[in-house]
């Protein structure tokens, strides 16, 4: 298996992880089938396609090659299905989701500078696309975005963004920058999940 | 009358269409005068935008041609001033909807498909172009967005993606693609309408 | 100082304005450090990013040039910090904010007709460049924006891209339209404040 494989494999297992995130909101808000894979598929892609149309990528990778959608979608009609059994399997999911986070910033982060985007833009778009989808999924399901509110979320994708651009300055590989920053946003991700670390709110007035 | 004369005529009917739903919900909800020509103006000229985003054309067509921002302006104010007595005709409204979803559907399909989108990505952004619009209506009104929750209005929209794509392949001629798809996607939303059909919702856990 | 560095200070300044009415509301909805910096960041520069797209400027300006996304940052933390002692100014930033209105739906248009977009779509863009920071960032709050509802902010905004499209036909220069269209939108807004002016409602059935 060459590189090339082994990051698209890579990207698939975290389109289908946030695509089951987006799918359980739409089972928990009592969508219908499509509705469900239209969430999931929106939770999945939503931070790609994002990232594709501020950069000038045109069609976004989600539209262009059908393994995306069909992840996507795939996955999503799996939780429709079967999401009692996969309740227990909740703690996976949080670890994958984990992975997928920190994957899907670094990448995103590495493809803007590819397309020229100066370093601040550059974090900015690869936060984004780790953290777009879920935006949208929690938007599409009228409630304020779980990302904006408690947890060590938002935080753990700037981290990757940050370190890719900084390794991509001092000249380190694409490859090695990517597994580099997607685990260490996992570590602080997971670790933040199990100490129940979060951001600190304003104080009242 | 030129098939490009009847084309635009039939996509201003469908803007038109589109605009007194967005306006509508808009008087249901007390937005100001403004508020309801922008909701019909998003919900019309939604769709279009998001399908020329992604595939790269720009300025957008609504955007390009005054005739689309400018039907939609006049059906909302329309709409805003003379709602009660349009309550009478919402029979007529839910057909022209219907007809209007199918042809949105099949017309970005087709525009996707020119600008070399694969067909994966292609039926998507059709569906977009048909959906997007009613969902962007119903974000701005804070409610999770009907299509996502029980009537068969997407799936309807899906099939006239299928049908272009596929006949499109077949070398079928892009009018007759058009007219057959949106006629398909019509009957299929109206019988819908009628017998009360929807799509399944998962079970309860 | 020459005309770019007043106007790169003016914009700015904008950015700064739109940005503390972002993280204000996500202190008001008890979000963490990072979701009121974020708002903040969506209120500043969602409807130049929302321009840029439309016009196919890529990448948008938010993210090219690192002074705008700082700008919203520094200013988001500053509200999340000092939020109490800044109610005390809320007069003087709805001053600032009417400012900002102006100057940005000004400036949005002239960008869309440099990008050759006909007259009715530049003042359409013009205007969601002035208003779409603050519909972001109530759609992110789950609420049906402001500007759809009762006050005169978004026909403000409008005047302003109509000042500048004619202004524009009949040759007056860029740097004059802008300050003009900005003042007049500015003292339409503060009126309509003091006067306490709103938009009417359409008729209850």
């Amino acid at each position: 298996m060459d590189t090339a494989t082994a990051l698209l494999i890579a990207d698939l297992v975290g389109v289908a992880v946030f695509a089951a995130s987006g799918a359980s909101a739409g089972v928990g808000k009592r969508l219908d089938i499509f509705g469900v894979v239209f969430l999931g598929a929106v939770a999945a892609l939503g931070g790609g396609v994002f990232r594709d149309v501020v950069i000038g990528d045109f069609p976004p990778l989600a539209f262009a090659d059908w393994r995306y959608s069909v992840t996507a979608a795939v996955t999503a009609l799996v939780v429709f299905f079967f999401h009692p059994q996969l309740a227990r399997i909740r703690r996976t999911v949080l670890v994958l989701d984990a992975a997928g986070l920190g994957l899907f910033t670094a990448a995103g982060t590495l493809k803007a500078l590819d397309f020229q985007v100066p370093i601040v833009g550059a974090c900015i778009i690869g936060m984004m696309t780790g953290i777009g989808g879920g935006l949208l999924r929690d938007l599409l399901t009228a409630q304020i975005p779980l990302v904006l509110r408690r947890e060590i979320y938002a935080v753990a994708s700037m981290l990757a963004a940050a370190v890719v651009v900084i390794g991509h300055r001092l000249g380190v590989q694409d490859l090695a920058l990517l597994v580099g920053a997607a685990a260490l946003t996992f570590v602080v991700r997971v670790t933040a999940v199990m100490r129940d670390w979060s951001a600190p709110v304003a104080r009242e007035q």
